[in-house]
This record gives C-alpha cells, sequence and structure tokens, in this order.
C-alpha cells in the first residue's frame, strides 16, 4: 500500500507513467531540467513534467498532496514510476546523481570510475552548501534594508565564486580545466550542471562586473556550458508556468 | 607527477599511508570521525589523523600547501593514499560517500540498492542545504547585533528540524522511524552521520527548549546515535587539538 497520492493529487501527477518531474522555473529547477533534456539527446530519454506556481495565494508546494511527496515542501522533485511503488526523489542534486546513476548507462554526465565520480560529487556538495551564500546575498540585496547582512552574504558569495575560478584555473593541478571534474581539463557533468544556473545568474546577485572580472576561468566556463543545447531547451520558456500554462498544475478551484 | 605536496607540507601529511584525516573537533570534522571509527567496529579499518588548529593567527587552512589539498580552505580532508597519486575528498559529506562505497564493502552503514542509497543521498543534501541555516544563525546570534537575521536564521532552522521531524514522525509514510533512510523504520547510516553532529548541539543555537520539546522524534533519534560507542569515540578528546597536540600539524616555527 502506497501512501503517495491522495485524492487531492492531481491527476497529471498521479496517472504520469516513467519519469515525472515537477518543477518550476528556478535555478534549482533547471539543474534537473537541464540534465533531462542531455538525457534525451544521449538516449531519447523521456518524461512528462508538471509546473507549479510556487507565489500562489496557497501554493500547492504547501499543501498535504506536496509534503507526502516531499517534506521540505519545494522543487524539483523527481518520481520515477518505473519503480514500485513510484520513487519520489528530491532535493536537486540527489535528483542529477539519481538519473546519472540509474539513466546515463554509459556515464556521459559522470565517471565511470570512483575517484573521478567523487571529484564530481565533491563539486555537488561544495556548490549545496555555497549556494544558500548566494541565496542569502540575493534575499538581503533586494531590500537593501541589512547592510550588515548584505556585506556578510556578498563576501561569502565571492569566496565561494573564488573557489570555483581557484579549481578551474588549475593553478594548483596540472593546468586551467574546461569542466569542474574529471582527469585533465574535465569533462562535462553533473558537477557543472549541479553549480551552473546559480553561477550564470550571476547578475542577479550583488556582484560587480569588476568583481566578476576577477574571475575569467569562471566566466569561460558559465559560456561554455550555456553554448550546450540541451541547456538552452533546459532554461528555456517550456519549463515556466505563466508561458506554458498548460503544464500548470493546482488543486485551487 | 603529483602537485599535491610541496616543501612546506607537514611530514604526517606527507608521509602518510592508507587513508589519512586532515580535521579538527567541529561538527563538520565529527561527521568523518564517526564513520571510521564505526568502519573501525565493522573491518577493523585503520587511518591516521592530523589535527589543525583552525584559529591560529596564520591559520594552515589558508596556506598555500592545505589549498593544493582543498582550495575550498577547510576542513575536514581525507586523504587516501592506496591511490597512485593520492586522491584527495573534500566536503565532509562527500567523504561520508565516498567512505562507504570504497570502504564498507557490506553496506553496514550504506544500501546495496539505488532507491535506498538514494533516499540516504537525498537526506545528505538535504542537511548540506539546511546546515547553513543553523550556521548563520550561530553566528548571528553571538553577538545579538542584528535581530532580523537573528529572527530569519532562528526560523530557516526551526523549518529544517521541522522538516526532519515530519520524516521522522511516519505521518506520510509507514509510521514512526529509527533512523532517516531505508525501508520501514529505516537503518543507521550515513544519512544520519551526516546530519547528527549538528543537530546534537542544538543547544549551542538559538533553539528554545520548548521550541525542542515540539521534535520528540527527532529528540529521539538525537539519543538513538548519541548511544552509539562509535559515536563516543568520533566525538571524544581524541580529535581536539588542545587535548591531544600530538596530532597538531603546524609549519609555524
Ligand atoms: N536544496 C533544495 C532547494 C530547493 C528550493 O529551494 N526550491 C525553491 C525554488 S528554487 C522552492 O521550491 N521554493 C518554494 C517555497 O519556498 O515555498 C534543492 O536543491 O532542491
Ligand atoms: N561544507 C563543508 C564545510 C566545512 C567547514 O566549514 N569547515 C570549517 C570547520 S567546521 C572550517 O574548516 N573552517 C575553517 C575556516 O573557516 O577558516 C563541509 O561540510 O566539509
Amino acid at each position: 500500500m502506497t501512501t503517495l497520492y491522495t485524492n487531492e493529487t492531481p491527476t497529471a501527477v498521479k496517472e504520469a507513467k516513467g519519469l515525472h518531474l515537477i518543477t518550476e522555473q528556478t535555478p534549482n529547477g533547471k539543474k534537473v531540467q537541464i540534465l533531462l533534456e542531455e538525457l534525451k539527446d544521449v538516449y531519447g530519454t523521456s518524461w512528462t513534467t508538471s509546473l507549479l506556481n510556487l507565489d500562489a495565494p496557497n501554493p500547492e508546494q504547501n499543501k498535504d498532496w506536496f509534503l507526502r511527496l516531499n517534506p521540505n515542501a519545494r522543487i524539483p522533485i523527481l518520481i520515477d514510476n518505473t519503480q514500485t511503488p513510484p520513487f519520489v526523489v528530491m532535493e536537486s542534486l540527489a535528483e542529477l546523481l539519481y538519473l546519472q546513476e540509474t539513466v546515463d548507462k554509459d556515464n556521459v554526465f559522470g565517471f565511470d570510475n570512483k575517484v573521478e565520480q567523487s571529484e564530481a560529487v565533491q563539486w555537488l556538495f561544495f556548490w549545496a552548501a555555497g549556494q544558500p551564500m548566494q541565496s542569502q546575498n540575493n534575499y538581503f540585496s533586494r531590500t537593501e534594508q541589512n547592510p550588515v547582512a548584505i556585506s556578510r552574504f556578498s563576501a561569502k558569495t565571492l569566496e565561494m565564486y573564488g573557489v570555483l575560478e581557484l579549481r578551474l584555473s588549475g593553478r594548483y593541478t596540472a593546468g586551467p580545466r574546461d569542466f569542474l571534474a574529471g582527469d585533465g581539463k574535465g569533462k562535462y557533468s553533473i558537477a557543472d550542471i549541479g553549480a551552473w544556473p546559480w553561477l550564470r545568474a550571476w547578475k542577479r546577485t550583488r556582484i560587480s562586473d569588476e568583481e566578476m572580472a576577477s574571475f575569467p576561468h569562471l566566466l569561460g566556463w558559465i559560456a561554455r556550458v550555456a553554448a550546450r543545447p540541451a541547456v538552452e531547451r533546459g532554461i528555456s520558456k517550456f519549463y515556466d508556468s505563466e508561458e506554458n500554462p498548460e503544464l500548470l498544475v493546482s488543486t485551487e478551484k
């Protein structure tokens, strides 16, 4: 007996087959959107998508039907209906790892050895801890009312960006890298996909053009990832509930 | 050619064989200390340890020799000298996963199937994102000078604790759970080890006894993990550089 769905659960979710992504056009959602689009290009992977309006007056993510799927009341979540009972994965970065390990059979976006795969995992965890610094920076900067917190989180964001720059510059390793994980210059992987949607949005964060110019390798990496067709599709209007209301699920009348 | 060590690298680090942990008695260090002690009880795993004084006037973690090992200038790091060249793992939660996947052959602290293992990984990422809320709560509470930030991060800490309580209460699943990941009541795993050192320290965080009393399942879980002998050893004075100066490494004269 599964307690996963209730009478309230939207039909599009309850009746989905295969992989089902519940997301919205946000940096955390984009990570999983991008990997699914990449998997489609390599393996023809298919999935269905539901979008939530996170800012609705009575938002779906706080309702009982959603909390059963993710007690953390947040998107994105991925439901794998090929498992019995259907298996829900919460946390965007855990979703990347799950998809890489179950769908990406040839390790195109991961690695076939424990050492390089651990490198990818390390950069995922690095970013999991670093990302809240950028989002608190964004939060406090929005109101301008707390200079102490703004300067704390601006500094912490720059510190995290500096670590990525150091890694990509190859100063302590074999020379400049194209991607975060993997031998030599590295290989495009879930490590890059996990961090990129936040980094690409640096202009919406309190970082000056001058500060950002001190991270040339990071800027190169942002552009390198952005150029991928699957990345372009993964951040497209298709995943925006205002632009694509057909995918919106809501239990409101 | 490895660029891992320089003339400055302390001998205890450079000449270590097998697993070498560089840590200090902090919540992030304790995670890896505990798992190593657990692995010792099950497999007789051995390793050597170096401690850093993070608050030294000219702290080691910011020096060139350490940045080569972890560009993020933080402990804990784990060096696996059984790899050629030696392989460094940064990020406490990535270290847990690495040890579980390479040393814990019988999956005593992890799972032998992708679904339950993904559950463990999900709770690791949940906590990776939640933990900064508790540490910012601690930081701002220390000075009392920023009531807006204090109340924001207190609320966020309670929110995270509430998600763990919901999970352990089993309200949306099959009934109360003993541990975070795994079927049924769950199994003690890296998911618990990854979160516990922060949760157990809730008294040092701005949370009242009354607020904490509203998380009975979480309190039960904190006590359940605390009762393990390996956990007791993993947080013991052995790992405190003031109590055990023999393990302290420093490049200062
Ligand atoms: N650590 C989580 C964070 C997810 C998260 O914060 N999602 C936001 C959108 S980007 C959300 O669902 N917010 C809903 C809300 O705050 O009510 C992950 O990486 O999946
Ligand atoms: N996300 C990292 C955080 C590590 C971390 O913050 N370590 C602290 C001690 S708990 C540290 O090394 N601080 C040194 C410093 O700030 O200079 C992890 O989980 O390993």
